[in-house]
Order: C-alpha cells, then sequence, then structure tokens
C-alpha cells in the first residue's frame, strides 16, 4: 500500500463494531479508503474487481446498520464480499486472498463467522437466507436476528432465485432481499428481467402525474386514505405502468422499494434503518455501477471484472502472456467452434453467462443469430439445447464443469433420454486454481459416466480438442461431453487440420519394458508425459496411454494392458470416485483380470484454493508424485 | 369400455386430420367422449386422472386448430397428455398405458412424432418449444412450424420454467405458451406466483371502471388512441392494479393473454386461431378445473391425482390392500418423523410439492409451522434446507430420488461444502414402475457417493429406516442420505423402539459356508435373502451382509468377506455404474485384494415402465435371478 494516503479511520476498524462507533458522515471517508484499499490489492494480488468497487457503499452501510455477525448477510455469489471481509477482521490478511492457505476468495463460513452462508455458485442467497430467517422465527431468538441477502441483478434472474422468491411470503419471515442492480453480468446482462429492471429504473414520468391520477382514484373510492398498503401498491403500478413494465416482486407479494442510488452511503443507511424491522419480506433495488470509483474499470466493466494484475496508477491491466506461449484451451475451443459453424450451418452455441470466459464470444461475434447468451440459468441452457438439438440443430453448450451440476437433471432428462446431439463443452473442469473450492470441476467425469447414452471425453491436447469438435458435428451421435481445463496447453501452433476421432478409441503415447502402464485422461496427461520423462530418465520405461474417452472406455487398450502390465497407474484431473479409476477397476474385475492398479486424482474431500500447481501438488497429481509411484515398488 | 354409450365420433379419429374435418360445434362431443373414453380407461388401469380430465378442451382445441404433427405440442411433465395420446393414433393401444412394452404414461418422442418433447420431470416444457421454436426461425421452415407449450400453474413456478420465460423474448420467435392453471400442484399449489395467479383471474373491479380510467389517462396524454401496444399494457396494467398484483409476464415482454375458461372449446378454438399467426412470444392463461367432469374427482384433486383402480359408476376408488399388510416406506417416514418431532423441535420438514406422496402430510398436520411444502422446486428445496440447518435447525429434506437430480449443485455447493446436517430422505429411490423411464431413481447411490462429506444410506427393511432416521437427529453429522423404494417392505410390525445405528457401520445377516457372498444395500436386500433361502434349499450356503451404508462402506465387513470368499455378489437398487459394487470394487482393489466380483443392479441404460416385479427381472433383481448367479459356476 502507498504510504501517503491518508488511512486515518479503515486501520481502526478491525470489526463491524468498531465502525459503528463512526458518525454517519464518516462514512464517505470510509468508502473512499475501503476502496483505494481494494485497488492497492488487487492491483498486485489478482481478484474480482469490479463487482468489489460496486459495492462498497452497500458493504459499509450494512455493516453499520445491521448488528453483524448476530444479523447475518448473506453474498450471492461472493465476487462483491472484499469490502465485507477487510470490514471483518480480515484487513490484514487480505494479502493471502485466494492464496493457497490464505483468505478464500469467496464468503465461506469455514473462514469467519461473518461469513453466514457459503458463495460461489450464483442465486443462492435468498433460499440460503430465508431458511436462516424462518430458523430464527422458530427459534424465536432475542432479539430478532435480521438476515439480509444481497443480490446482483444476474444472479436473481436464475432459477434457484426465482423459487427463492416465490417462496418468500409463503411462511412468515422479515427477510430483507438487497438487489445490487449494475446492469451487468460478469458480461453484458440479458433477458427479460434484466430489461424490465432497466425500464424501472429509467422512468421518468412517474412523479409528474402521480398525484392526478390518486385523486382520481380516491374519488372512485378504489383506494382509501388511509391503506398504507393500497397507497404503496398504487404507486407501484402507476411506477409500472409508466415504465410499460410491471412490477414482479410485488407480484410475488414481496415488498419493492427502490431503486435507490447505491453509492450514497449516507442515504443507504437511512432507507436500512427505516425498513430494517418492517415485517414481512422485502427486497430494496439499489442501483450501483461495477468498477465505481476506478474510471478505467467503470468503462470496461467486462474486462475488469477480474482484470488480473494491473497498475493503479494508469490504469493500465499487466498482461504476463508472454508472446508464442500457448492459446488458452477456451480460445481453441472459441475459435474451432467458429472454424466449424462457417461450415456447417446447423451449429449454433449456448452459453449460460460466460461468452468471454469461455471464448463463446468469437462465436457471438461471426454468427450472433446463431449464439445465445441466456443468462444465469444453466438449467435452461441445457434444456433450451435440447430443444434446439430435437428440431434439428447442433448445439454446442459450453458450461464451466461445476456450473454443469446445476443443469445435472436437465442432462440426464432432456438430453440423454432423447438421446439427442447436444456437444457440452464443459470448460473449468478439473482443479481452477484460485477460485477455490466452489469452483473445482471435480465432478463432472463421475456423475456424467453413469447417464446411459453419454459420451464423455476429454482431450489432452489443443490438436485433440479440435479433433473432438469436428468429430462432435460431423457423425451422428447422440449426447457428447468434451471437458478440458482452465488456460493453456502446450502446444503453441494449434491449428491443425482437423480430423475424425473414432468413438472411444484413445491412443498409445509410449510402450513400456517395465511391469507398469498409465492411463491418463485429459489435459493432465502431459504431466503424466513430463513424468515418464523423468522415470526413463532414472531408466525405467513407462507405457502411456491417452483414453481421450471414458465412456464408451477403449476395451483394447484395456485387453492390451491388462495382458501386458500388472500394475496401472489412472490419472484424471477429477474425483478418484467413481471416474477413470474406477472404470478401469470395474471392466478389469468384469473381464477377469487382476492388475494391481492406482488411482491418482482428486481426492475425496473439498480442496480450497492455491494456484493450480499448488493444488496439484497436493492432489498428488504433480510430476514429481507421480514419478515416484511410478519408479517405487507397490 | 361399455358398450351403450354413444361413441361416434371418437373412434373415426385416428388421427388429428380426421379431428379437423370436423365442424367446431361437433367439438363438444368429441371432448364429451374423450372424457368419458379416459374415465373408462384408467377405472380398470390405473394412471394420472385429474390432470387429463382438466385438459380435454385444450387437447382437442390444440389439435384441431394446430396443424399436428408439424406444429408441435410440447406437454409440461405429461400428466395432462392422455388425451394427447389418444387423438394421435394411440386410442386402440391405451390400454396398454404405462404397461411393460406398452404406452408411456407420459409423452416421449420414442413412441410417437406427435411427442414433440420427453414429459416426466416439471417445468421443461418452455425451454425445450424454445429452443424448437427458435431452431424453426434459423431454418426457415415453411410454413412456418408453431411450437406450444402447454404447462401447468405448479410447473411454471420451477426455477427452469421461470429460465425459460426470461430468456423467451431474447431471441426473435413466436412460441405460445398456454398456462393450464387448475390452481393445483399433485397437492394444493403454494407460492407467491400461485396466489398472483389466483388474485389476477378473481379480479372483478375490472371492467367496471376501465372506461372512466381510460378517457382520463388519454386527457393527460399518457395513452395513445392508436398504440395498440399501449392499450394492452393498459388493460393489464388496470388488471393488475385491481387484482392488487402485478402482471409478472408483461414484466418479462410476454404478451399476456387471459383468464379464459379453459373448460369452453368452441371459444378456444377462436382464441388459439386469433392469436396462433401473431408475432412474437405470448402466454394464454386458461382457468381450468383438475378432475373436470367426474365430480368425486373434481371435490377431491389430491386423492384423484392417481387413484388407482376405481368403480366409474360410483366413485369409489378400489383399495387393493388387503387389511395387515405392510405399511409404505413413506408412511413409516412420514409417521416416524412425527414421532421423532414430538421429542426434538429442532426437526423441521421440507417437501417440493409432494407432501402426500411422500407422507409428509402427517408432519404437516401435526407441526405446520415446522413443515415447509417449497412447491415444485427442489433446488430451493435444499438450499433453503442447507439455509435451516446453518442456523440451528434439523432439516429432513424429503425429495424423490429422479427430482433430486435438479438439485445435485445444490446438495454439493449448499450443503455439502458447509458440511451442514441436512437429511435427505430419498423417496421413490430405485425401480418405480409404471412412471418409467424419466421417474426411475437410478443414480442418486452414484451422484452422492462422489460428494465429499456426505454419507449415503439405504435401509433393507422399516426398522433399519426408523433407527436411521433417528440417529440422523440424534448424533451431530453432516449431510446424510437415506434412501427407499416407493412402495412397502415386509414388516407388518413397524414400530419397534429406536436405536442408534453407527455410521458407516452394516450387519452380517447369513454366515455362508460357500466361496460366495453377497453384499447388497437397501431394501432389494429383502430379494437377496429369499434368494439365499431359495439356494440354501439346494444345498448352497451363502453369506449376506446389509450393508446399510454405502458411504463411508464398513470396512470391517469387506475384510472379513474379502478373507472369507473368493467370489461377491453386490446387489443394489440403482446403476452398477459408480454405485455398491464399484464401491466394493475400488476397496478391493485399494486393499490388495481380487476376488471376482459380480454387480447386480440396474444395467447402463434407459429402463421404460412396467410393474416393478417385471423390471426388477428385466434387470436381473429379482429372485430367480439371483438365484442362478448364486447356484452356478462363474
Amino acid at each position: 500500500m502507498s504510504k501517503d494516503r491518508k488511512t486515518d479511520i479503515l486501520t481502526t476498524i478491525d470489526t463491524p463494531t468498531d465502525l459503528r462507533k463512526l458518525s454517519v458522515n464518516e462514512l464517505p471517508q470510509v468508502c473512499q479508503e475501503l476502496r483505494e484499499f481494494i485497488i492497492d490489492a488487487c492491483s498486485t494480488n489478482p481478484g474480482h474487481f469490479g463487482s468489489n468497487m460496486g459495492a462498497i457503499e452497500l458493504t459499509v452501510a450494512l455493516h453499520y446498520v445491521f448488528n453483524t455477525p448476530y444479523d447475518r448477510i448473506v453474498w450471492d455469489v461472493g465476487h462483491q464480499a472484499y469490502g465485507h471481509k477487510i470490514l471483518t477482521g480480515r484487513r490484514e490478511r487480505f494479502g493471502t486472498n485466494r492464496k493457497l492457505n490464505g483468505l478464500s476468495g469467496f464468503p465461506n463460513p469455514a473462514e469467519s463467522e461473518y461469513d453466514a452462508f457459503i458463495g460461489g455458485h450464483a442465486s443462492n442467497s435468498i433460499s440460503a437466507a430465508l431458511g436462516m430467517a424462518i430458523a430464527t422465527e422458530l427459534q424465536q431468538e432475542t432479539p430478532t436476528r435480521k438476515v439480509v441477502a444481497v443480490i446482483g441483478d444476474a444472479s436473481i434472474a436464475g432459477g434457484l432465485a426465482f423459487e427463492g422468491l416465490n417462496n418468500a411470503s409463503s411462511n412468515p419471515n422479515d427477510l430483507l432481499i438487497i438487489l445490487n442492480d449494475n446492469d451487468m453480468a460478469i458480461d453484458h446482462n440479458v433477458g427479460g428481467l434484466n430489461s424490465y429492471l432497466v425500464n424501472i429504473t429509467t422512468s421518468r414520468r412517474y412523479n409528474k402525474m402521480r398525484n392526478g391520477l390518486y385523486q382520481f382514484l380516491k374519488k372512485l373510492h378504489l383506494i382509501g386514505e388511509n391503506s398504507k398498503g393500497s397507497i404503496l401498491r398504487f404507486n407501484n403500478s402507476l411506477k409500472s405502468l409508466l415504465s410499460k413494465q410491471q412490477n414482479i416482486f410485488e407480484g410475488l407479494n414481496i415488498r419493492y422499494f427502490g431503486p435507490a442510488d447505491g453509492h450514497d452511503v449516507e442515504n443507504l443507511v437511512r432507507i436500512l434503518r427505516t425498513i430494517k424491522d418492517m415485517k414481512g419480506p422485502k427486497i430494496l433495488h439499489l442501483c450501483t455501477k461495477k468498477g465505481k470509483g476506478f474510471l478505467p474499470a467503470e468503462q470496461s466493466p467486462t474486462v475488469w471484472h477480474a482484470p488480473g494484475k494491473f497498475n493503479k496508477e494508469t490504469g493500465e491491466i499487466i498482461h504476463s502472456t508472454a508472446p508464442n506461449q500457448p492459446c488458452k484451451f477456451q480460445d481453441v475451443f472459441g475459435h474451432t467452434l467458429v472454424e466449424l459453424a462457417e461450415k456447417n450451418d446447423r451449429i449454433v452455441s449456448i452459453t449460460p453467462a460466460m461468452p468471454t470466459g469461455s471464448s463463446m464470444n468469437y462465436m457471438m461475434e461471426r454468427f450472433p443469430k446463431r449464439s445465445f447468451d441466456v443468462g444465469i440459468s444453466e438449467e435452461h441452457a441445457v434444456t433450451f439445447s435440447a430443444g434446439l438439438a430435437k428440431d434439428g440443430m447442433l448445439p454446442f453448450c459450453c458450461i464451466y464443469s461445476s456450473f454443469l451440476q446445476r443443469a445435472y437433471d436437465e442432462v440426464i432428462h432432456d438430453v440423454a433420454i432423447q438421446n439427442l446431439p447436444v456437444t457440452f463443452c464443459i470448460d473449468r473442469a478439473g482443479i481452477v486454481g484460485e477460485d477455490g473450492v466452489t469452483h473445482h470441476g471435480c465432478f463432472d467425469l463421475s456423475f456424467l459416466r453413469s447417464i446411459p447414452n453419454m459420451t464423455v471425453a476429454a482431450p489432452m491436447d489443443e490438436h485433440t480438442l479440435r479433433h473432438l469438435l469436428y468429430t462432435a458435428q460431423a457423425i451422428e451421435h447422440g449426447p457428447l461431453s468434451i471437458r478440458y481445463p482452465r488456460g493453456g496447453g502446450e502446444i503453441v501452433d494449434w491449428r491443425c487440420p482437423m480430423q475424425l476421432i473414432p468413438m472411444g478409441k484413445g491412443r498409445k503415447l509410449t510402450d513400456g519394458n517395465s511391469d507398469i502402464a498409465v492411463l491418463s485422461i485429459g489435459n493432465i496427461g502431459t504431466t503424466v508425459a513430463h513424468a515418464i520423462e523423468k522415470a526413463q530418465a532414472q531408466g525405467i520405461d513407462v507405457a502411456h496411454y491417452d483414453m481421450i474417452f471414458l465412456k464408451p472406455i477403449d476395451e483394447d487398450i484395456l485387453r492390451e494392458v491388462a495382458s501386458k502390465y500388472s500394475r496401472i497407474v489412472t490419472v484424471e484431473n477429477g474425483t478418484i470416485v467413481g471416474g477413470l479409476g474406477s472404470t478401469v477397476m470395474e471392466w478389469m474385475n468384469d473381464n477377469g483380470y487382476s492388475p494391481r492398479i492406482k488411482r491418482v486424482g482428486i481426492p475425496d474431500k473439498f480442496i480450497a484454493q492455491g494456484t493450480v500447481a499448488e493444488l496439484h501438488k497436493l492432489c498428488g497429481m504433480d510430476i514429481d508424485s507421480i514419478v515416484t509411484l511410478l519408479t517405487t515398488k507397490w
């Protein structure tokens, strides 16, 4: 942190109790210091930037008005919770954010009692907070515990959030939902609800004619003088009429307040104090700006969602990638999809709110009508893809592995039962690194393998990824999953001619003359290849097979391996429960072989954040660990 | 069918083309005949009754106005698709409904080109139909293919349906959504959206004051004379204002029409013809009555959702259960939960719209404030449970196995990562019988086992179920899954004293003196026990272990079995991919044992409908198949 700046107040705030000792007019200064603190921290230790900058005033006002941690704040996703962490006893450790053994980049109750609930996957805050609010009612705690859910305008469009909203008025509770509306997801926001929110906040004619109409309706005895509820509804209906939209939240029996400026901290305190003790579920709609207070971020909110390191003086983002570095798998996917779509007009692409992160933006630019960013709605993304496939299209549905968990039923029910040709491009598969426990793509190999009709593949390298994508659209097939990790592989010159890969066929990479063979799937095979080179330097020749497909598994390879080797190592960047290792064991047993088999993969526990390299080592998936396995007796 | 009734028209309708040759005023007669046909059929061959009776006029009108199968009708769930099946070439086969090798009880494209998309799990129709509507746009088919989604008022409240609604206006399409509003789920409907729909349809004051207000607004130049859109919005806003609610659908940019009487077939034809060619997404809101036309069903819609056989003259439901029959597992669960809740006031119960089916209604009657029917929203049910658990309650969240797939991410993200004490009571686990492919609970053992922190259990009998439920609330634990099948076991006197079961400990049922042991989990163990008796009659003593827990697996048992037996049979009522058999194989391999292992369970393919006994036989899970396995050499 720069030494010359005045940081008088923030350093005195070790817990929200300290914050609450300040006077309201000192809060803008707290916000200013908090903002500078986050700019400082994120410029050298990359993290989620824009959302955090936009939620500063809200964060300060919430901890000022509510009695945290007794009162609960549930942050949806948690891209906006840095200020919260800094104000709740974690300021000095904030330099460890997203690092191994450091702070999690998301709220996590295991880290602090101020983190009321887990964050990471979108749209869970309303349901979780509602559960907490009702738990409070049932236990009749004194004083009444307040529960607040803070949710963004992108997250609130997710199905889970709607289910929470729909259920919010069914039982007595005093839940406060804060809609932090910055008109952005990670990319630009989409959907009917989004345009609704935009309309609600831009209606100008409301105040102008409110009085006249009110008098008119009173004359007709349609609105009573004394009924506060009916006046509120009247106001909202009027707003709705004039904004050419209606108030959805009131329709769900949730009292609606707003929209209000989310960057006026003193006014926020006033509003929160006013509505804090009101009975029943309510929603406060705040308008905020992603990146607020740092001009480059305000101007390019998508880029500055998670910009990496940057120069805080100039606003220049520091790109660490040297020239001639390998392309990211995401980009290989994105560019290859465009190549294929040029020649096959049945190809369409679907992403739930991750066009930039998944590099589907190339397809969106080239073929906007055949590209669908459906917002944060993984379930819809999959069923919508199934509908497209059912009537003749070839959908490539790109979802991050850990988010595909949200659509598990739709994969089974809407795609697999009907054996539809939907290609799932599963991004962020395996260990993702700094995003940590909620974001690692640990389970997809396992949960997809148990689905009938599903073909499950994972390319070891960029060329195989291209071949798989080519194959997906070239042959008639049912559902096909192609998983690949975050980041780049090793092949710089990835633009190879594409060719068919036979379904369920792997490949032998090296022959071995020892008793041991390695079967790997996916990009982790590269690590295996390096380990085998090292073992070779120690005089041990190990056979290596890149399975490419988990399902159907290549039985020719398994037969060859079973007859030639007595020890097998399976390596996968996913849970060892039910993945490649289990598949190989099942086949060996079913076919009367009994080699010794060691499974390398993500162990059966939740893995926190760290660099990918650190976490691979932790899981025994790094080169050295594999070399040890290959060169010791077991 | 009774011979004396006039069934002139229906028998002449082999396809909708025949229907479309009739004049509009003949349609009421078609509806009448269709209704009688369904009463006839369902009285002797049980199926879903009430929903089908309520959708007769809609079904006739849709096939009359739309050019099916070229135009697409996507039925949500499909509880209302019998009339559709009967009109589309399946009248004569309708006696095979829900039977092995017969018709599926739900829409299934594998059965007929008229079934545009799979039905079974709620809320998928809007997303699927939207995909189809956009596929039509992209392929510029001539004539333009119409796509209609038919969805009930309970299903439309599911998160997936909301995601579809939210996305419906994002791309050009002419989707028609028909909201079939009977104010019922399988049980009574709940939630904010439901009360909204009730309000919308009961507003009386609308017409009375419309004109006066319209003139007033025109004078203020707030509404133009010629703008059809603004008049429509004006009308809807007025409706909203007067119904004290707002129009949610218009808020999502979907044109709203209705509410209209869903039982006036001639008027329905008129309305559908009017809006059929309108551009853009639109919703038609119909009010219908579950069970319409059969008085007992109109009066008790929950009972008559799927009543079993009945006397069509008297309306008496024919209960096949003789006295002193074993209780259903559902009832053992429901009554036991009440017993436990009497003594432990931290216990709460949650069901997503299945209070009667899951027998949670006993708890709801006894402890209404501690029981939550959250409507068709499995995701919310789980995250809401997590919130309750996080702040001190002990939630028992009861979900059917195949529907729990919907909440897979929430189980991982909101429950398991935080290691919260949520008990999942997983009903309808394994083969469910007549409901068929979409409803079998095949995957839960497999997909739950790969989740860290999750304990996975399945009782073999009613007593063990009670012990597990008791244990769940008696000890501090993280997430615990208890799965049990549809229907009854064998123990009549199930009200045993309850006791703790140590986590992860199974039990030996019989010793064996052959080389073979059976490890089973869950109620299928009863089938195994019978098979072992039969094998014993042939002189072969087979050891039998009831594992009770899949995870953690009982290693003492596995060690004992590995050292005493060279052949192991695993039996589970779930997919053999990744379940008990795989677990045993993994453990044996990891611990240096190599017995031969045969896995008995649901094979890796989708299983259609039939009786449970028929399907168990098909899967090799019946007594005879197991006896064969135990008495032959392999």
